[in-house]
């Protein structure tokens, strides 16, 4: 049968990464294409005793229907830990979302119209494109510096970016562009999608603050357990502008409507996981610098090789944080979507960086996103040695 | 700050049933107004059991990104347990969500564009109402006797109904009925949503098969751990239409990436320990019948509470399955929204019936839903006696 289906439709599409994932499940590929956290970053054990002692204490409630804005104490550990800068959050702000994906569907869902301007950043964050694309925005590549995103023109229904370790460029905005973009934006009256899901994954020093800090009523923030404990639980949340402005309350409120009629809430088991692990002496701390120290690990395993094996005219940025490297082949000379099945052929995988980027400008066929926290620093040299091959 | 919000957040609203809810939760409020399984009904033991096996035996894969699909072990799961009547259901057209909510969600998503008619029951799933606005369809209401809706006349985009102890009306739809309905709909070539997270939940014999048996390929259908497991979990499923047409995949192509779009997958550990609970000899069918003697002597209490307690001119069907009593009050003469706040002040809640009401014609104010599965039976008997002191 044939039903008539929604015109949005027309604008999905499937991911190309998940498409690429498929292919690279095939035994024998060293896969530097998924953004697949570690497994062995992920704190088992501690969740393991966390998840007994909340079935075993609070079981009825761990199981029962809750309430849309998410736990309490979660909210409040997260308004405590962001209020650790410069920045004040109230738990009042916070909205858990099941991941940080829900987090960009739901800002597409209350701020976007069909034609709605949208700044993004060019590459930008696939994820984010496809969140929104349904609800039929029209992407405007965010003109930039070799620093970032340039604050000078801000007019657009909002503007989306990842300013620490972005996804897929790597790229951390200094502190001096952030406050240049958070005044640009409050002086423009446009909100901003602050989406940070690699901020802790720092190697040698922490990010600079959030532009949260900077602009608070003007922020929409986005942040994420996936990266700092596991995304498997799927927990990420909104923090939404400051203030009690009545824009800003009904924003709230919409967003929490919005929230409510996607799924109702985030599972509450998974919530109160992360609250037992949290209140019960768990050492975040020590479990991120034990996580930063795998990831700086390999990254310096990766640009090594990447040193030692890409053919000259290949260029890269060392990321500070996050999981990814950005390489640029020479202009003209790679297509890595083109060149794809040979890789694959050969044993290793990559995503082409055509992925990343929204609207009419063509993007550069010569870029290529490499993830580095899946492998061993041992596989990732042979990965990146098979993956010079193909280049030549 | 105000900012721009999308024209579709001018359909939104806050769940009446939410708001009524936060007012109950006063200390001494007996509340039949939500819709909560009682907790003594989740075996809690069982699944502390089958999640901590997973994290011993499968911790990494439990906290990873998987499948937007879902778990393929899960998805065989239900499409056998579905298969056991006469209805064929294969793996492949099962996609899980995160709750049945979501999976209403994306029907508006993939399905309704402005202005798209979908007819609904009257009463029907404020939910679903809730999950289609914001797309902005135009609800029409489903003509119907007292058998349940007339197949007549079938031409909308789509048509939603809760065939099986609907919420809010306590109705189950007769197989002749379903017959009816499911042979229009093929031959209108109408998408119908049938949705049956309470099809478990009989007294005293099963349901008739679902309209999806008589329809296979015009049904999409959308069904739920919440009533049978626990509803804390946030794990449900569509089942897409069966068949193989380009259309048929079409559908199933945009409800994959729908999900995508709105949180990558539904999170991998709850899915992990269903499976692990239903694999690991847990006496599924024991347990429901455990769930279904609970409700059914929580409906016997509150049948005779009704009728000993409630002023004459109430009327009430009596439900042979789910959750609900709906009641409607002699016409005229009691407004159950404008009553509401006395019978809170005299230590008891309800749903006024107009939360249930979709579009133009006036809902009728001498209805109410009365949820029997949260209170105990003598609960139950001294709830009633207070709502018929309100009702005089």
């Amino acid at each position: 049968m044939t039903f008539t289906l929604a015109q949005r439709t027309q604008r999905m599409n499937s991911s190309a990464i998940r498409e690429i994932l498929k292919v690279t499940e095939r035994p024998g590929v060293l896969s530097m294409a998924g953004g697949l956290p570690a497994p062995e970053s992920f704190p088992i054990e501690a969740i393991q005793v966390a998840c007994d002692q909340v079935l075993s204490t609070q079981g009825a409630a761990a199981l029962q229907y809750a309430t849309t804005e998410g736990l309490p104490p979660l909210r409040e550990w997260i308004a405590r830990r962001l209020s650790q800068g410069g920045w004040r959050v109230d738990a009042s702000q916070v909205l858990i979302t099941t991941g940080s994906q829900q987090g960009l569907d739901l800002v597409g869902k209350v701020m976007l119209d069909e034609g709605s301007p949208v700044l993004v950043e060019q590459p930008t964050y696939l994820g984010a494109l496809q969140a929104f694309a349904p609800y039929g925005p029209v992407f405007q590549p965010w003109a930039a510096d070799a620093l970032g995103p340039l604050p000078k023109t801000l007019s657009a229904r909002l503007a989306y970016l990842v300013p620490s370790f972005q996804n897929p460029s790597g790229h951390c905005i200094g502190d001096a562009r952030r406050r240049e973009i958070a005044l640009q934006a409050e002086r423009s009256n446009m909100p901003v999608v602050e989406d940070n899901p690699y901020g802790e994954l720092w190697f040698d020093q922490p990010p600079p603050p959030p532009l949260a800090t900077h602009a608070p009523e003007q922020v929409i923030y986005l942040g994420s357990f996936s990266k700092v404990l596991a995304p498997g639980l799927r927990v990420g949340y909104i923090v939404t502008p400051s203030g009690d402005h009545p824009g800003t309350q009904a924003l709230r409120a919409k967003f929490l409507q919005a929230k409510q009629a996607s799924d109702l809430h985030t599972p509450v088991l998974n919530q109160r996981i992360i609250v037992q692990l949290l209140e019960s002496g768990f050492d975040l701390e020590a479990h991120l610098d034990t996580v930063r120290a795998r990831y700086r690990a390999q990254r310096d395993a990766m640009a090594a090789a990447l040193s030692r094996c890409l053919p000259p005219g290949c260029t890269w940025q060392l990321p500070q944080g996050g999981m990814f490297f950005w390489v640029t082949c020479r202009p003209g000379h790679i297509d890595t979507l083109q060149r794809l099945p040979l890789a694959v052929e050969a044993g290793v995988a990559y995503v082409p960086g055509a992925s990343f980027y929204a609207g009419h400008a063509p993007a550069p066929a010569n870029t290529m996103r490499l993830s580095f926290v899946t492998l061993s620093p041992a596989q990732i040299g042979e990965a990146v040695a098979r993956l010079a091959r193909c280049l030549v």
